[in-house]
């Protein structure tokens, strides 16, 4: 591995080799591999399925067309073309802060590439100046990347969620942190890219927060999605996303915009550019 | 203007509109304009001009490719294609660290639409705990952004010069920041955009550096590039660049960037994910 290895892997599909799903009015709101797109074929009151583009056709507001889409996940769920159902709903829209068109079953985002938010904070504290991350390990029953090393906070941002509500909420049930010490935590600014999967498209973005904890602070996970939790030095850290795909795979660009941002790593690095300008995929 | 404005006016330029320029082995090293595309027809033993792509034909060290593109441009310069010979040479490789093919006049760089390397330093400072910028304003007779406010520091990366070495100059001539302060400063990443211009294309890529200076230290011009300096709040700063043109274009993006990093844009603006996926275009 190497940093720009974790960059590229996070960034491996090809939007000219991907269907655009589109809106009613038009604009895109999903990218669909393109057995995904002829799967769709099949529901014609739903999706319109052309050779180059599928549109959203089913209409009304938000709890219609939300029901609309259920059926047809309900089937691709028993077909096994979506994995399962997660029960748990992200909203769908063209862009974040516009009004959402439908909800989406979380099991089947990738399926439609649709894009999903999420928020990551970074926790970190100084031990004798040394500059340290507080890191996480996944369960090992965890849906996606089990076992592996991950920020002390993350979480998607389900439907009706802010991003802030959605930091407080996670930070509380993941790490245990108390909202007061959450609302010191500062905004960083996004990681975002396009990924190609078994099962379809991650279009993510993610919101990042840094945050400074202090020394008698340890994280206390309660929902059972961390099992334990670790200070590491930052330049450790560093190296293990050099090295090793141990952390979960896009936590390892999280880390590598702290590390940007923090000047942890040097310009002389041969994969400088690749990080500094592999993190923030343009929005389209 | 809004801050997603400025990300536009930078990211102006669709390469799928633009002739690739190949170096002998095929690696992309530039990006042309169809008019300059076409001026480069004349000089077949140097640029071989086809239909969808222009490859530099010229053979040798970079000595002999430097001269022979040097009597290309001075041609260019001659029928005004080129603005003028700027007297500075900046190294061209397809790919940063690498060996350069040859040297090219500053002044004909958009021309080609090489990529250029510069270097960036926001100098910060707290007063009464409140963060400012010290913001500097570009001399009148300055050929590119004249009148604009800018980074205290700012310069591009010329031929033979690295990026730490470009920082120490230009932080003295520019800013008369001495060497001991200069070492304070951390590296934060990269600002890239591709954009095109009257003459051709500017494919920049700015390192960027943050320094906080001490409150006994101010800034002080010794090559002429920059008329005074201000230290203005940084709300002010940001607000000028939501609201004016008042910076150089690409100035703008460097204090987005800033901002970000720092945690001075709320996540609540509308064109929160426009600027954090807006300044630092993947290099291709």
């Amino acid at each position: 591995m190497s940093f720009a290895d974790h960059v590229r892997a996070c960034n491996n599909a090809d939007p000219a080799r991907l269907i655009p799903l589109l809106a009613g009015d038009g604009r895109r709101i999903g990218w669909l591999l393109s057995d995904n797109a002829a799967a769709l074929a099949r529901f014609p009151h739903v999706f319109a399925v052309e050779k180059t583009r599928v549109r959203l056709v089913a209409e009304g507001n938000v709890e219609t067309v939300s029901a609309a889409i259920d059926d047809v996940v309900e089937a691709l769920v028993v077909e096994r073309q979506v994995p399962k159902w997660r029960n748990e709903t992200f909203d769908v829209m063209a862009r974040w802060g516009e009004r959402p068109l439908f909800r989406l079953d979380r099991g089947a985002v990738p399926f439609f590439g649709v894009r999903a938010y999420g928020v990551h904070l970074n926790g970190y504290r100084f031990v004798d100046g040394r500059l340290h991350l507080w890191i996480g390990r996944r369960a090992p029953d965890k849906r996606v990347a089990p076992d592996k090393l991950d920020n002390i906070v993350a979480g998607g941002i389900g439907n009706g969620h802010g991003v802030v509500a959605t930091l407080y909420k996670e930070a509380e049930e993941e790490g245990g942190i108390p909202a007061p010490l959450v609302a010191r935590a500062r905004p960083a600014g996004a990681v975002s890219y396009l990924m190609q999967t078994d099962s379809g498209i991650r279009d993510d973005v993610l919101f990042v927060y840094d945050l400074e904890l202090p020394a008698d602070f340890t994280p206390k996970n309660s929902d059972g999605e961390i099992v334990s939790f670790e200070l590491m030095p930052a330049g450790q850290v560093i190296e293990l996303v050099r090295t090793t795909d141990d952390f979960k795979f896009n936590v390892n660009l999280v880390i590598l915009d702290f590390a940007m941002r923090r000047g942890l790593i040097g310009v002389d690095d041969l994969e400088y550019l690749d990080v500094a300008t592999g993190l923030h995929r343009p929005l389209d």
